[in-house]
C-alpha cells in the first residue's frame, strides 16, 4: 500500500517496535520518524518488532512533517482530542478518512501521521493535516496505545485498499479437495432433504401428524446456513446410514 | 458492548495488560482468561493495562472454553491458519463475522476468543466456535501479536455496534407461537452436540479416523444457521429417537 506511516517525537522504544511489526503485518512498509526520543535500533524496539525487523532497519528519521511527508498527495493525521482549532477542520472517523486516503493512494505517496504517546500532534502539526481522524473509542478511557492506533487505522486502510483491488476481502474459502463454499443447488438440497425424511421415518423420528412440522424444522434449519455440496454429501451420508442400520437390525415384533 | 473478550492461555502478561486497555477504550469490559501463563497481577501487565486496572482486577480465570463462554449465544474464534479441518468451518473477515457478532449482541451475551501467542487456538478450540475470524494480513507476515489482533476485531465491532446504534434493528421476528429466534446458548448446543454424536456413533455413522472430521461438518452447519432453543430440542430428539431405535433393535452377529 502507497501509505507511509509517520511518527511524530515517539517516546518508547516498545511502540515503534510494536508499529513497525504492525505495519508489516498489515502490509505497509514505509516508517518515518519525526525527532524520536525512543531510538529505533533499541533492543526493545527489535523485540517487539518480532519478524519485522527490516522495517525498523529501513525507517527514516527526520526533523520535522514537511521533511516527512513533503512529496505527500495526501496527509491524515489522527487525533483523540477534537476541541479548539481542530473544530474546524475535516475529521471524520477511520472509515472516512482512510476511504479518502486509498482513494489518493492511486495519485500519488499518501501519509498517515500519529502523536507523541502523552500529549498527541499539536495544532501547529494538526492544521497541516488535509484530514483528521477520530477513532470512536469509548469516551470513559478514549485514548489508545500509539501502536495500538496504528492498528486501527491500518486495519482499515487494508479493508478500504482490498475492497479497491476488486479482490473479494478474503477469496471464498476454499474446501480441502477444493470444494465451493457456495450453497448447493436447490435440486440437490431437495434430494437429499428426501432422503434424509425416509431415513427418519424408518427410525420413526418422523411420523403421525407431526412429520410435516419435525421435518420443515430440519429443513428451515439446514436451509438457513445454505449447505454447501460438501455438506450436503454428509446429510446424504447420515441418511444413508440411517437407511442401512435400519436394514441390518429391522424392527421386530417387540421392539418395533 | 456485550461481547466477553477469552484470552486462551495468554502467555505474556505485557499482552494481557495491553488487551486490557484496548478492551476499555473501544468499549468492551469483560476479559476471561484460560489458563493463562500469565498472571494479570503481574506489574507488566498492570503497566501495559495504563487507566484500565479495574478490567484485570474483574477479569475471570477460568479452566476451559465450557466455562468461558457457557451462556454464550455466539462465539468467534481467530486464526491465522486457515487450513485443515478449519477449511470446513465458516471463516470470514472481521467486517463479515463481527456483523453477525453485533447482530447477536441483541440476543444474549456473546463471545471472542483470542489464542496462545506461539501457536494459536487448537482445532479442538477452534470447532467449538460458531465462526472463524482471519484478518486479512500481509501474507509475508500475517501474524499480529495478541493485544493488536484484539484492537483489531473490537474497533471492527464496535465500528459495527455503533452502526447499529444510528439504524436500530427491527425487532428479532418471533416464532410462529412466540419463540425467540434467538439462537440457543452454547452449554444448550454443547449438550445437544454431545447427544447427537453419541447417538451418531451408535449407528456407525461416526467410526473411526473420520469421526472427528464428519461432527464437525454437521456442527459448523448448524451452528452457522444459529439454532434457536426449539431447534436445538428438535435435535435433541432426533438424538434420543436414534438412541431409543438401537436400543430396541440391537446390532446382531450378521449386521452390526
Amino acid at each position: 500500500m502507497n501509505c507511509r506511516i509517520i511518527l511524530v517525537r515517539p517516546h518508547f522504544a516498545a511502540n515503534v517496535g510494536a508499529a513497525a511489526r504492525v505495519l508489516r503485518n498489515l502490509g505497509a512498509s514505509e516508517l518515518v520518524l519525526i525527532a524520536p526520543a525512543a531510538d529505533p535500533r533499541d533492543p526493545e524496539a527489535r523485540r517487539l518488532a518480532a519478524h519485522a525487523g527490516d522495517v525498523l532497519d529501513r525507517c527514516r528519521v527526520v526533523a520535522d512533517l514537511g521533511e516527512a511527508a513533503g512529496d505527500c498527495v495526501f496527509v491524515a493525521g489522527t487525533s483523540a482530542r477534537v476541541g479548539g482549532l481542530m473544530r474546524r477542520q475535516s475529521v471524520g472517523t477511520p472509515e472516512e478518512v482512510l476511504a479518502r486516503l486509498a482513494d489518493a493512494m492511486t495519485a500519488g505517496p499518501t501519509a498517515l501521521v500519529f502523536g507523541p504517546e502523552a500529549d498527541g500532534l499539536t495544532t501547529e502539526e494538526t492544521s497541516r493535516c488535509h484530514w483528521l481522524i477520530h477513532i470512536p473509542a469509548d469516551p470513559v478511557y478514549p485514548v489508545l496505545n500509539l501502536a495500538q492506533a496504528v492498528a486501527v487505522c491500518l486495519y482499515e486502510l487494508r479493508r478500504q485498499w482490498l475492497r479497491r483491488q476488486e479482490n473479494p476481502l478474503t477469496p471464498l474459502p476454499q474446501g480441502e479437495r477444493g470444494e465451493s463454499t457456495a450453497p448447493a443447488p436447490f435440486v440437490e438440497q431437495e434430494r437429499m432433504f428426501a432422503h434424509l425424511r425416509e431415513s427418519l421415518e424408518q427410525i420413526h423420528f418422523l411420523w403421525d401428524d407431526k412429520a410435516d412440522a419435525l421435518m420443515h424444522v430440519l429443513r428451515h434449519l439446514i436451509g438457513r446456513a445454505g449447505p454447501t455440496l460438501m455438506e450436503v454429501g454428509v446429510l446424504e451420508g447420515l441418511a444413508r446410514q440411517i437407511r442401512w442400520y435400519v436394514a441390518h437390525h429391522p424392527p421386530t415384533e417387540k421392539g418395533g
